[in-house]
């Protein structure tokens, strides 16, 4: 059924996952909303976080909503703002990270298919 | 390969399909640049403008950027304003309408996956 929420009126919970800093997550849209082939996740990292440096057989597809950070992709970090958005391809070694000194958490949705290309289940979708 | 683009500084073009009034949108990842299954686009509706009342076989998931408008679903007219997420499902009757006396241009960003479940490209994918 159709669904309306606020990213800013949704609690987030605190991402547990080897790599991480300071990151939460909520997801808007996903397969327990039986979004059939992607979910919508709000991300927020604190001044000082990062997400992890990793890579996985499915892509991301990432809107900037507020805040400053810098993206690893091939190698190079590249600064972020509002308005940005990041395709990272599967298989692409990527990392988000919020400067120590930034002034306010970095916000972010990242969408991902919500299966894997093995077939399982995406995690966090 | 990597992409990143801003909504603010991408080119938009006039939405030309029955229905639509005012309407603009750009391609912000798709099928061009190889997304595996779902296109990020970015569309602005100008004051008392409106997207299609329409339904389709493939479900949208909406993230509301700037600006204020309503969207039909379900029968009932629900307002919308930054941060909300909406997720259309498949074949739900739907419409984007912004108010004649808004202030600034309704803006969204509406992904689709880049298949309809026949198999056909998705029309702006």
């Amino acid at each position: 059924m159709p669904l309306i929420r606020n990213i800013n009126q949704t609690d987030m919970n605190p991402v547990q996952m080897d790599g991480v800093k300071g990151a939460s997550m909520a997801v808007m849209i996903g397969r327990e909303d039986h979004a059939p082939h992607f979910a919508m996740r709000s991300f927020a990292v604190e001044p000082g976080g990062h997400t992890p440096k990793h890579q996985h057989d499915y892509e991301h597809e990432v809107f900037v909503v507020s805040g400053q950070a810098q993206v690893l992709l091939e190698g190079q970090q590249h600064d972020l703002t509002a308005g940005d958005t990041v395709y990272v391809p599967a298989n692409e070694l990527h990392q988000f990270t919020v400067p120590e000194g930034a002034s306010e958490p970095f916000r972010f949705l990242c969408f991902v298919p919500v299966e894997q290309n093995c077939g399982g289940p995406v995690p966090g979708s």
